[in-house]
């Protein structure tokens, strides 16, 4: 996307001070730009922000496809508003070919939310790896707590790597499931399950009753059967139904005491700094590996060598000793 | 260790091919060695040893401390050395400080393979990082094969981080749980349930039957719920008693089945490729990583800057970039 540059990042920064939405996009958008030109100004207003952080709560909210996300942020979303709390929602789809359907497809099933003066919608651009993806919502992420909102969501497909970047950004993590029993967890990657700290089983409508009991029950059961989390947290299993909007007072009760408990303990802003420097070290890591593998001379080099390794002729671990040395050689 | 480097490869390579398991024990202590004299020599017996691959059945045996592990393999392993094939045991204990005491224990409950010809015992040297030990394993693992070891059992705790690393490593992942029903997985990760192709319910002796069939269930159960693995290959629970010998038969039977299928289906080729170029990658960014990370003036700039970090002065990827840039320029 075009961004003109023809404001300093003072005008994004009180912008985002003054709650203008508007400048928020832009800011944002200047943020995910991968042009040279827009660095510097990304930089500054990153900079700003990260001084102005507010006390937003960010939750992530993750499922299979189908598990009703969106439709389950648009009635959280709608409630909390009714509330006059103010919402963010975060859209992280790295699958980049199929996001720009699904995207689409989430803003209609929010009806509640667009338009809404309290809301902002925003869609984490995708044309990126999954390293950029993360980074992208991150510092999208600190843009919207500079701004205030009260409330951040960051809506992710609870089926690739992006839940292990994302358990990284929020404080919350919220796994949806659908009421089918066993057959539903199919889609999960078990890592998922053990990073939820609420589960919702979602489409618990009446005539779903009995299945939606037992599927809450054996979730219930499989969480039990693993290690308790370090937070002095048991993860609850929730029926809801976001169609017929039932189980969304408990839920909300239920985040508001994990929010007392992580903000009382200390563990919130603890959190926090630990997120930050897990991602200086990833940043290291993705930087490092960036320029070694735009090296032209290396990854002409290193696809020999893997030619060589599959023909058991060398040593992965001498042809990643000798690549790296002849990288760190180079002027 | 004092190594004395007074033979050439060939030497290594000679007794290697000779099954002289002195021989290979000095050849695994060059490959551990960190002394910059021993590199070479290091190399080329490597070098050697992976055009020398035979057929060894690589299996990881996991399990929380407590759960027997050592007397399993005693146990397994008499089993297959009165069937007359060789076996090879690893130990990993990434704990440096803790494994001297359980290397010692281990060898005591293997009393049954100490000794005898077919069989060869060794522990990971402890006095490095996950990722030394790793190498060091991976490493082992080649000698062994090239020496020609039926079985090459590699023993590791599964509490930590090292299990993705063994998955890395193994064609065979075997995860052991003791008959304590639910209580039992207090211990295990997650994740690692995930990685196992069989799980034994160990200690199922006949007066612990009724829990260790609840406890089986309940694993079938947890099992169950999770997605199938790409090798199209149902993980079984088993009950068995090391002390009793029982159930050893149906695992043997389980682990032949498992090898066959793999084998004939080419998928245990295709998982040793990947493997390897799996540990290009990442051997790429240990030594990245590595040279990073020992750059005394880069170290001091990142400890500064990780303060800043903490204090909300600065963005962590801001700080990443800078890191790797100034790192990069320096000559």
């Amino acid at each position: 996307m075009q961004v003109k540059n023809n404001y300093s990042s003072d005008y994004y920064i009180q912008g985002i001070l003054q709650k203008d939405r508007i400048i928020l996009s832009k800011a944002i958008t200047i943020i995910e730009s991968t042009k040279q030109a827009d660095e510097r100004l990304a930089d500054e207003i990153l900079q700003a922000c990260i001084r102005l952080q507010k006390n937003s709560k960010r939750i992530a909210i993750t499922g299979s496809p189908g598990a009703g996300k969106s439709t389950f942020i648009n009635t959280l979303g709608k409630i909390l508003l009714d509330q006059q709390q103010s919402v963010a929602v975060l859209a992280i789809d790295p699958s980049s070919s199929k996001s720009k359907g699904s995207i689409l497809g989430d803003k209609t099933r929010m009806e509640d939310l667009v338009g809404n003066s309290n809301c902002y919608i925003r869609p984490t651009a995708s044309n990126s790896n999954l390293g950029g993806v993360a980074r992208n919502t991150r510092e999208t992420i600190l843009l919207c707590e500079a701004f205030g909102f009260d409330y951040i969501f960051i809506e992710t497909v609870g089926v690739g790597q992006s839940e292990t970047m994302v358990k990284n950004m929020v404080d919350l993590f919220l796994l949806l499931l659908l009421p089918n029993s066993g057959d539903e967890l199919q889609g999960i990657k078990r890592g998922i399950m053990e990073m939820a700290d609420i589960v919702l089983i979602n489409k618990s409508e009446e005539e779903n009753k009995a299945a939606a009991k037992i599927a809450a029950t054996q979730v219930k059961h499989a969480l039990h059967l693993f290690a308790a989390s370090e937070k002095d947290w048991t993860t609850p299993v929730l029926n809801i139904s976001s169609i017929q909007q039932t189980g969304f007072q408990e839920l909300i009760h239920k985040i508001d005491a994990y929010f007392l408990k992580i903000e009382s303990s200390g563990y919130k802003q603890q959190l926090r700094k630990q997120q930050d420097l897990f991602w200086l070290e990833e940043t290291i890591l993705q930087e490092l590996q960036q320029a070694f593998s735009s090296n032209k001379n290396i990854a002409d080099l290193k696809n020999k060598l893997q030619k060589k390794i599959i023909e058991n002729e060398i040593n992965a671990v001498q042809a990643a000793k000798f690549l790296v040395q002849k990288f760190l050689e180079q002027p």
